[in-house]
């Protein structure tokens, strides 16, 4: 197992859980155009998850670029976070049916926060095989991104029972936090190269 | 992120969207072979939307292949473009279930507006990245085609109104002028090559 | 565009197509191990259609790899055979709704020779781009098996009319004839492999 | 077609299986955050079979990695085994709805056997291309695991008839053996190329 094969099937379940979101949205009834706004909710639940996968996938690629080595610790962490994400489709669902409702709000919750357990597993894992001098560690730095995220999504968890819409507004915030990739991985992949 | 690593992942978005068009189509109710005209209007709303993906993915594979460098800009274009691509099979399922309407008409043609959008974005994200002589610039040109193509989704929009047929009729035109790929790309690969 | 990148767009759909057949096997109603025998006209139709598209993906493989160049037309040639397999699981849902009945026997005849069709334009296109003396041209020969092929898909289709029973014969037939991956091109390459 | 070829499919049509069986996940009724429970059948046999699909891609992908050449008998061993990994969704839709009862639950256990017997046959075929001193041929030893798997398989199924939670245990012990990725490969693998 090579990080390369890793990166592809981890790539090929992302693409099909992105695309499979979209298989929620059923035409609406009518047949004028304003009956569209019949989707108004599953349309921008189904946007906010396109997101958020887009991010994952994103900050995924980043990671990996700096792997030199994985095992078997590294393979269950990134199947956890697999696992997670595909049970955004669901949690997207039902977001989209019942609208920002206590349940449906705190399942969106519970899986963000699976998967931010998730990638942080992934991320622990790898650095425990690269030594503290490697680019992976000073591209990982202390993750304070990671973490916030971690809080905001715990929060957003404890909040939908008293007000959905704050945690709906969590989801937005960390989204538009992670939405430019990693600069500090970027920065590093950079320099790395140039010494070369 | 590489160039090859965003094409291999649009080209994974792309293949699953284009074949989870096919699931909108549901076997008639009967057992005799006149009974397949029940999904006249699926098959070809169908047909329309297999030969648009095709074109998209064509060009840009052939829009790709002269990039030489992309950046977060160039990533999120291209990921606003396959948000815009995977609302196809949804306005196809509208489309196919009522036929030619104003509401799925019109739906039919914001969806290939924004997608004409996020195509054209994506190019001029690319273009900015390479200098004015590189084999790209010289290849997209004034990008007359592409235009064309933005101008007839609007029209198709604001005429969906009036007349649906008609903006069908521009979607046909619009998918017969960008059924050859794109020569320009093409021939100045070829020239590039034959200079190494 | 190369040939690598039409093999992997094509592999990609074919995966997909052939996962996305077994969404029309919905579970049996009631909890006895003997009600999946409710499934069994449904599970037999998967089979065929499973065995059908795992021999064109096998050939298309073997096909392309004696491949040096393709253009515009071997594209669009390829695309029509990925349109005419894409409609495999409808008829194999018709089919295995309703049995082995005129109607969906036909359909499922007229998709089959639609494939046929566009595997064999997809070699002519291929053929004609590719001179006399080339590996290609010598792994094709006169094409016998295709030829065969053909010919049984469009007795099948006039036949469902008479007994469709006789239509899945051939069926079973010509998908007989192919499990073994053609024998021609793969001597042909080991000789050209060897000569190197 | 070559063992590179072979693996990427294989990928491909995997990574859509276990992506297809979360579309077995409806949202449920109501909106609060207890009503998830109604799900928790589903939930668990979806856990289940993603995590068996997970170890037959890492095994998959291991066994592949010692693999110098393979064959027709090859290829189609492999696609038995996609066959039978494709019931899974199948199998696990009935599992969730119905729960632990006898015809479910030996429907799963005859698909395991059929995977775990299109496995073996995939690696007798490949063990019969490789001559007895390759590092296969080290790597996968007597295949003490496997046995003992189909063993466990054959003994679910014929105990599903008689309390069908035993062998839902069963399944859960050939997860957990099998859990780490074969040890036997990962440390031939590592030694051969230290060798180099």
């Amino acid at each position: 197992m090579t990080p390369e094969r890793l990166t592809a099937f981890t790539d090929g379940v992302v693409a099909i859980l992105i695309t499979i979101l979209v298989l929620e949205l059923k035409p609406p009834t009518g047949d004028h155009l304003s009956d569209i706004l019949d989707l108004k909710g599953r349309l921008l639940a189904y946007l906010l998850s396109f997101v958020f996968i887009a991010i994952y996938w994103n900050n995924h690629h980043h990671l990996l670029r700096l792997v030199r080595r994985i095992d078997g610790r590294v393979l269950w962490a990134n199947m956890l976070l697999l696992f997670c994400l595909s049970l955004t489709p669901l949690a997207t669902a039902w977001l989209g049916e019942t609208g920002v409702k206590n349940g449906p709000v705190a399942a969106y919750a519970i899986v963000l926060l699976g998967c931010g357990l998730a990638y942080t597993l992934l991320t622990l894992a790898l650095l425990a095989l690269h030594d503290s001098e490697s680019a992976l560690h000073q591209a990982i730095g202390n993750d304070r991104k990671g973490k916030l995220s971690l809080v905001c999504y715990l929060l957003a968890l404890v909040l939908s029972f008293v007000e959905p819409w704050i945690s709906v507004a969590l989801f937005v915030f960390v989204a538009l936090i992670w939405f430019v990739p990693d600069r500090r991985v970027t920065r590093t992949l950079v320099a790395t190269r140039e010494l070369r």
